[in-house]
């Protein structure tokens, strides 16, 4: 901060001498003879009322104590200790543990009348929870059973540690094309078939980690680095992907490209368009009809919530009865066995050293801070609704333990999706027990149900995770975004076109990249005013807003709109003097410019 | 910008209605009975006072002409064109010229007794230029010829595009070992012996591509992206590593490691003590006193600047008479075979295309960054002592020439050397010309003295690089910004033990990192004051900065001190609702805090 420049807080309104100016009617913006006279007339009001105001310097803090202070504000701005405060011990224990099980701070004053609401709110998302969870795992290249057991431990887990009652917590489409592109990256053709399932629950599991770490030591503020129509281009981006994607199980393509850009699908999908499967592709056109109506529907009406649920469910259990008595299932793809039972430990899977951890580990730091962003992008949403806060902080370390405990049993990286989220909103949930409903009977599903499955067709999955995915297409707010800000416009097409045209990754980085520059410059370039007084006050205001503000002739007022730093300092000092040449020049050669005040009010003490 | 807050930039000091405020006395900041007395007697002059005042809005601007416009302030803040606005056009022409070859504006001043002065000057650094050429050229890893050609041309094609006088070219220790490590990294033992050379010149003609592109189209301010406590970091440790290189000529070890760490200098150093030569170690010792002292005393008196140079040249005539007299090259190395000649045509050993090409880029990228962060800094330094203007992106596009052309005539990277430059400064040089006269006397070295140099001793040249290089450890600088910040301390400390103990490259990217890191925190935590009124003024200040400054009842007025954007507004609203929340705490349940002001007068068009 303190690079080049220094600067004093003390404020320039009393710096002024009125005696050293000479008037001058040099016109423009110059103060007329008449505005003149004016001026000294309330100047001399404005003498009565000058007074001798003491600036206190701030006492000087001991560095350990600074250090402390601004770490905590930097941290720890919500200052969660707070209601710690003037407590007894045992209460501080319970307080603590609430802090921690945010379900004992609504489990007590938890009504009947809640039941019912969280109860259907709970069923609606089962039924949409186990569809998707089988779709979304066959998104991330993951065997369909996983995706059930992500859609079973997560939420039950979420409904213990969460505290957002909006977000439905469960395998996410946006997560799970991320994951999968990056595990595909990471792992050859030849490596052992099974170390694509273990590295996924690897990368969970660090994602987990540190999702933990990121919330224990308060670094959530590291999601808002990413601008909101960088995530708009990335999310969009990544659903087109996703949709394209489906074109493998709904053409029934067999030999389909690993990568996701749009030419290698293109080239999978033309290459050989008599290999297209015209059951798969005639069962696809029907029930994209029906699903994408019936979600119309629920959208239009708030009420209608159950009816895009109610489809899928109704499209699961007709196509899988049609399979087995037409005996389709030997033209075209089905889910195939399906274990029974409740999660296994898979702790013995993930590779704690070697190679394929050090590839976990960045695997898991850039699924979770995604699965941060979303999630906590989802949470601020609903919050904002209803008028409730959401920390942040929290609801990251709920999604720490979530991804840490579930990668220890099988599930791979769960987050809060935005479209079933939308529905459990929809549906009225009231508490955070309807997580624990969906996982109940997704539980009953793993325990029972397992085997109906077999039959079901990977075309009806797909076709239901297209019409999930394609809600998170963002058009309208891509097109806000260009309307207020052409720059952050950039970076969410940037996001978006890198996402689509070369990887999920190039797409984050350039999402980050832009996000990151547009703030750089931002600072890099501040704004700067010249002041002018405002005649009859004391007021100086910029003269490009304040069309009455007048200059002083040979004193130019300059006020610089940003904090001065090392990154600015060359720039203010030239654009400084650019301002006096341009005064100068302005007045010929009979005024120059005697004095240069410079408004530093708003600098301030730096961390 | 406008992502989740809107601000209108109506100052707030008019808003606050003083009729709706009831006095209190609850002690502390509040008023008590008599201050708001006082505060109400004032308040009548005040209301006097009170005007309405209109603020223009920006008057709506066309997209183009507003893209445009921000365009030109970003890329363009020195307005070049400014001088060429209503010439005529043959002038202009001229001027045009002028711009980009600034000898043209300073020979048609020169003043003969200029000449005296740029003579000792160019004298000077051409005594320094070869020795030390030859052995930068070494650090990096390049045949000593290469040096001496890259001490010819580029201060030659300098003094023609080149605007700042006291810049002395030729090439650097720091580049070099830049250079040296980046190629290494890049060069495996496998493949053709020539290739390293050949990608030290495609390195340097892409560097100087990309200076000359970074010039035109003004992106230099990116250089400011990296804080000058890093800089002194990075520098430091650069100079560091260099030093510790020199062990293998002054020690006399054969077999040393390719690696820049300290780690593996010091494994190669003590891996074998019996096979340090004692010869060399002998002379070394003699001459670095020597050197050392004969620097310290140019150090001391401007005047003696020509010692430190003369001792060098000495150093070298002494040692290669001695060792051709005592046929000391059967157990020393020496420089060897250095062909006459000038520069010979490289341009066909450029790799245009290939995978070779791809890898130059990256490398130029990086050495012609750190290229421009160095010759601008040298030039900045020394303008300022002089109280001249440096324009650098003018001196950025003279820079790419300079590569650029170098690079087709067997020219390695060339920067504005601090060392020679401060000799340049202290010998009084009045133009560009003394870095023609340093390249006219570099030629004749090449074309009649080559030969000379061929019994010249390798630690001799060690123990020059050396002593030009163990100025560089800023010691004083890195204590500065200790007592200044000390978040910029720790990117300092981190760029230089990255530099040591990692590798250059690892050094710069956290120099860069931890740098970029203190902007966005310091965007992403901007300052927030509690503003109160000074009592008999309708000034409202920081009651923090202000003793007397006294809050309002019920009225929370926040001062924001930092644009608001994407990466704060978060932060922001959550610190406003805790300052409501230690307000009301403060006041007890008695006052409710009614209106929150939030002061955005700061706040303006974004870019």
């Amino acid at each position: 901060m303190a690079d080049h420049l220094e600067a004093t807080t003390e404020t320039v309104q009393h710096v002024c001498n009125m005696e050293e100016v000479q008037g001058g009617d040099e016109g423009g913006n110059l103060l007329s003879k008449k505005q003149f006279s004016e001026q000294n007339a309330f100047n001399l009001v404005h003498d009565e009322l000058r007074i001798a105001i003491k600036v206190a310097m701030p006492s000087p803090k001991r560095l350990m104590h600074r250090f402390l202070e601004n770490t905590k504000e930097v941290l720890y701005p919500d200052d969660p200790l707070r209601q710690f405060k003037h407590q007894p011990a045992s209460r501080k224990c319970f307080l603590g543990l609430k802090y921690l099980m945010p379900i004992l701070d609504w489990v007590q004053d938890y009504k009947l009348s809640y039941l019912k609401s969280d109860l259907i709110a709970g069923i609606t998302i089962a039924t949409l929870a186990v569809p998707q969870g089988i779709g979304f795992a066959r998104v991330a290249g993951l065997p369909p059973i996983v995706g059930l057991y992500t859609s079973f431990l997560p939420p039950l887990l979420y409904g213990l540690f969460g505290s957002s009652k909006d977000i439905a917590v469960g395998p996410g489409s946006i997560l799970s094309i991320l994951i999968g592109s990056l595990l595909r990256e990471n792992i050859g053709p030849e490596e052992p078939p099974d170390s694509f399932v273990r590295l996924a629950f690897t990368a969970t599991f660090f994602a987990g980690l540190f999702q933990a770490a990121l919330g224990v030591f308060r670094l959530g503020f590291m999601i808002d680095f990413m601008s909101r129509a960088a995530t708009i281009g990335f999310i969009s981006g990544a659903a087109v992907v996703v949709c394209l994607q489906q074109l493998k199980g709904i053409l029934g393509i067999t030999n389909f490209t690993k990568k996701t850009d749009i030419n290698s699908v293109m080239h999978s999908v033309w290459a050989d368009p008599d290999m297209w499967n015209w059951r798969t592709a005639v069962i696809a056109a029907c029930f994209l009809v029906f699903l994408l109506v019936a979600k119309k529907l629920s959208n239009q009406k708030k009420k209608l919530f159950w009816i895009s649920p109610g489809a899928q469910m109704a499209s699961i259990v007709l196509t899988t009865i049609f399979v087995y008595i037409t005996h389709a299932y030997q033209h075209i793809g089905t889910v195939g066995t399906l274990k029974k039972g409740l999660n296994p430990l898979s702790v013995k899977y993930i590779y704690f050293h070697g190679p394929y951890a050090l590839k976990a580990m960045k695997i898991g730091l850039i699924i979770g801070m995604i699965n941060v962003m979303e999630t906590i992008a989802v949470g601020r949403t609903f919050a904002a609704k209803k008028n409730n806060k959401i920390d942040g902080n929290k609801e990251i370390v709920a999604l720490g333990i979530v991804n840490l405990t579930g990668s220890c049993f099988s599930c791979y990286i769960s987050s809060g999706a935005i479209s079933r989220s939308a529905i459990n909103f929809d549906a009225g949930c009231k508490t955070a027990l309807s997580n624990i409903i969906t996982a109940t009977l997704v539980m009953i599903t793993l325990l029972v149900l397992t085997p109906l499955f077999h039959y079901t067709p990977n075309v009806i999955l797909s076709a239901i995770v297209f019409v999930a995915v394609i809600g998170l297409i963002d058009v309208k707010g891509a097109h806000f975004t260009w309307r207020v800000d052409k720059l952050d416009s950039l970076a969410c097409l940037g996001a978006f076109f890198g996402v689509i045209f070369l990887s999920i990754n190039a797409g984050l980085l350039i999402a980050v990249s832009i996000s990151v520059a547009k703030i750089l410059l931002h600072v890099a370039r501040p704004h700067t005013a010249v002041l002018g007084i405002i005649p009859k006050t004391s007021i100086y205001q910029d003269i490009q807003h304040y069309a009455d503000a007048i200059q002083i002739p040979r004193i130019l007022i300059i006020r610089i709109d940003a904090p001065i730093c090392f990154i600015n300092a060359n720039y203010i000092k030239e654009r400084i003097l650019r301002w006096v040449d341009e005064k100068e020049e302005y007045n010929g050669q009979k005024l120059i410019v005697q004095y240069v005040i410079v408004d530093l009010t708003q600098f301030n003490e730096s961390f």
